[in-house]
């Protein structure tokens, strides 16, 4: 069914501290390796130490290192603000002071017009401009002072990889996801101790704080037996 | 040969940055594991991130993460410090300022005798007194306000342990190992920012920097590109 009643939200994780959605990342850790995927019994004493090489979060816990992630962090948290945004119909949007004329491949247009009241949905408003151009007058707030034009294309890019018409959560996952990734503090990026606790404390709130939009662990951890353990104590 | 010339030195590591003593450390690194004992090439540009645990330092490497095991690392400056003494016979000697008298077994009393001039060669002032007991007047500077007689004893404990009358360079280093390790600053200490920097630079002077006296690893290793890994990157 077409996603038109906020009743009808979409089929994504939604339980808190739930397991992540691929077992896989659990039975890597049991082959006795010292970094595993974390999965959040619940958040207990978490406290930051620092970054390391602009990239990862290292945070102490009660039994030990954990290792976030700090880009798919916050891909995941762009993802639930817009998830919920669309459950709620109310995906915030942000109207182009100068709105973007995009020429597109007529591939590309017809995969536009195919998929246009999705893309409408998580919060683009594009128009068909002359032959197989587009003009986007407005973008999902959540994006800020993005490359607009690139998102759409990439987004364009992943809808057409389908082989058979997708279904309307997987076309608006598929949005979710591009677009939070665009967001996304990228990696190599320095942080303030303050910026490395709101991330930290923002994706806690989240729905599925251990995997990003795309499956992968957000969080490593390292215990300090294991550590001991390794210096032969 | 006796150690009675400050140009016979211990035969003991001395070249700066060499492998650690026990090439086991190296092959289990080897195996694919996360976690390895570091061997350093050179000390390039460490940056202190903070303290695990109160237990471990957790460094930026240009490469990855280093966790330095403080109470092992200050064994190791401590144990350099007292060899570095030992080597210009003139390990620093603090007088007691009031003498302690320790009751000891015969089968101590009579070790004692047996490396006696070892005992005094590593800075300790210990006198017979009665018929086992012994007083002792003097102890190494670097011991600061210890235990001494615990020190003592586990020394004469370590002592006692050889089946044939060690060489005068184990009896030295025996001595030397149980005071690092007795004096070092123990686990579960927090220790402020400036602190674990004076730490990490004293260790980096040491000759042997990557493994404690006990041939210890000093510096597990994570490497960035195995942290991307993990994180399925």
């Amino acid at each position: 069914p077409r996603i038109t009643d906020p009743a009808a939200p979409l089929s994504l994780p939604s339980s808190p501290w739930q397991e992540p959605r691929t077992a896989s990342f659990i039975s890597r850790g049991q082959r006795g390796e010292d970094l595993v995927p974390w999965t959040l019994s619940r958040p207990t004493e978490l406290r930051v130490i620092g970054q390391l090489q602009d990239s990862f979060i290292l945070i102490e816990s009660p039994q030990g290192l954990l290792i976030l992630d700090q880009h798919a962090a916050q891909e995941r948290i762009l993802y639930e603000k817009l998830k919920q945004g669309l459950q709620q119909k109310q995906i915030p949007q942000q109207q182009l002071l100068f709105p973007l004329p995009i020429e597109l491949s007529l591939a590309e247009f017809l995969h536009f017009q195919r998929f246009a009241t999705e893309i409408a949905q998580a919060g683009f408003q594009v128009e068909p401009f002359g032959e197989k151009s587009v003009i986007v007058r407005g973008v999902p707030a959540a994006l800020g002072k993005a490359d607009y034009a690139r998102i759409f294309l990439d987004l364009l890019d992943r809808l057409m990889q389908f082989e058979q018409k997708p279904s309307p959560e997987e076309i608006l996952e598929n949005i979710l996801t591009t677009v939070a990734c665009h967001d996304a503090i990228k990696a190599n990026h320095p942080l303030q101790p303050s910026q490395m606790e709101d991330l930290l404390q923002e994706l806690l709130q989240t729905e599925a704080p251990h995997t990003c939009p795309h499956g992968r662990p957000l969080f490593l951890f390292l215990s300090g037996a294991r550590i001991r353990t390794r210096f032969l104590r």
